[in-house]
């Protein structure tokens, strides 16, 4: 992108030094600040405890900002999500429309939402819930195991961890589609883009993982008409939001054994009440929203060197679209 | 290696179709034969219970023979064991010393072991099995995700299917070496060799994946001594043979929690008897020999395509080297 930033009657002060709030309530800010010190001159670091005269503040770190929060700096230049969603931030409907959302591109973050996709994949494609059912009896019993070829895994959203995690599984000989709004060419793994080709991804995909964003047009698309379209015995990892799915037609589903086991790391509402029935059911396995982290190591070198950028001139990966919602 | 099929008084008759004999108990022969049939002209396949002449057999195709059942057949070639171990035939000791044995090399193979390895190092390097125990108490607690680099993997045992799982966790940036009897170069994967420094090996590694071949040497290798050498909340994944390990020590290593936890595939008596305490264990995860099996699409035709090679004058790979017991 070529862009410089304008923000119209956002004043800009030559020469000042970068002022960054960290607004991220019930965590500890200090790993923050020390990683970002060493790639900005001068850096003048505020937590909403010590934020001072809102008119110094440049630019905004944030998760799960309060709603209302990012409307009171009148100076404020960009913010900068500490992960790689923008849901929590685009939620506040007092959020100022004239200042650019980056979200954080994580190569870490990649590989550890890779590495819990791949879990859950070995996990339900080689039976180890069974064996651990089984365990609790003490039956030796095996189950064949079918090559991972024959193992049909689909990828709802292919942005950059989508397309991370299915070349991972590609590599190890699974055979990987994914799902988008446009046509990906990923060597190896078959595409299958907008709403037409939806059923045909479906009715192919023993394993999905969805890794969508959510938007209007996500929101509830796993609902009962989709599960049935997977072939029975099929599996759900939800890595994304929990709004993607249908709750109460997940369930039935899993109580039918039309889906055979469901691995979710997010939910509508977190933490999941004690009372959720996921947290009961015998295939499903619970995760509390820890595929993956960003760490201060990398995300607060990563946002410093993203206002370094700005500062001179330049523009960041990961600006929110926001007439798409991601 | 140069080698020519000399077996002294064993007759070959020329141009006489190859005989072989199916030896495993319990199974079905049939898929076996029909994968054979294409790669073997003219082949002669026979059961335990169409047997025939006994000086008619060439090649036996075996797993787990009876005591004496390989001495019976004057003529026979080569022994074949369906599978990547031999002791399954060594511990005959009726078996003829003048007939060469070969391992079964297979690629899928490999892929099922590094499989079963992976799942393994995730679930316990990501938490998922603490996440389990949480999601019996509907406990929403999230643990801190290390970066897989910060996590020292050992394997012991680098052969073919040890340097394709060393490879394969390299690849998803764990910290990886291997111990072997003698140093092996494989870029990115730091190599120990030698009793002198199992020591050092065992004193960096976080998680130890055991593909040791079972030997006079590997017996009881991973004693308490050899598991206190190992860090403080270690985990140890063991997939090749029971003996390796000593149970007890094992087990004590779990109880003081020096050890964190335990996958084991494997068991010096299989089936795992119903009363054994690795069924019970709360750290133990018990799977019923279950991380790799061959399959008579690949593993018949692999064979098949050894003895056509041993007619033509050739040599098949996989030779048991009966010296070193492997």
């Amino acid at each position: 992108m070529n862009k410089i930033l304008d923000l119209g009657k956002r004043t800009t002060t030559p020469g000042k030094a970068p002022t960054v709030l960290f607004l991220w309530e019930g965590e500890d800010s200090e790993p923050w600040r020390q990683h970002m010190v060493p790639y900005l001159d001068g850096l003048d670091f505020r937590t909403v405890a010590d934020v001072g005269d809102p008119t110094d503040i440049d630019y905004v770190l944030t998760w799960m900002p309060p709603v209302g929060a990012l409307a009171g700096y009148p100076n404020l230049k960009a913010i900068f999500s500490i992960g790689a969603g923008v849901t929590h931030i685009l939620r506040d409907e007092l959020l100022p429309d004239d200042v650019p959302i980056f979200r954080l591109i994580d190569p870490v973050l990649t590989q550890d939402m890779t590495c819990h996709a791949l879990h859950w994949v070995l996990h339900f494609h080689r039976n180890y819930a069974v064996y651990a059912g089984q365990q609790s009896n003490s039956e030796w019993l095996r189950h064949k195991i079918h090559a991972n070829s024959t193992c049909r895994v689909g990828v709802l959203g292919m942005g950059t961890v989508g397309a991370g995690v299915a070349a991972t599984l590609r590599d190890l000989q699974f055979d990987v589609a994914g799902w988008s709004r446009s046509e990906k060419k990923i060597p190896g793994v078959k595409s299958y883009f907008g709403g037409d080709q939806l059923r045909s991804f479906l009715n192919r995909t023993d394993i999905l993982i969805s890794l969508l964003p959510p938007t209007p047009d996500t929101c509830n698309l796993i609902d009962a008409q989709r599960l049935s379209e997977m072939p029975r015995g099929s599996y759900l990892i939800n890595m994304s939001r929990g709004d993607i799915v249908v709750d109460q037609a997940l369930l039935a589903s899993l109580d039918s054994e039309h889906t055979a086991g469901a691995a979710l790391d997010v939910f509508r509402r977190e933490p999941l009440a004690k009372d959720d029935p996921y947290w009961r059911h015998p295939r499903v396995h619970v995760t509390p929203h820890a595929a993956a982290a960003t760490t201060p190591e990398y995300g607060a070198r990563r946002i410093a060197l993203n206002i370094k950028s700005l500062i001179e001139g330049g523009w960041p990966d990961g600006e929110l679209d926001r007439s798409r919602g991601y």
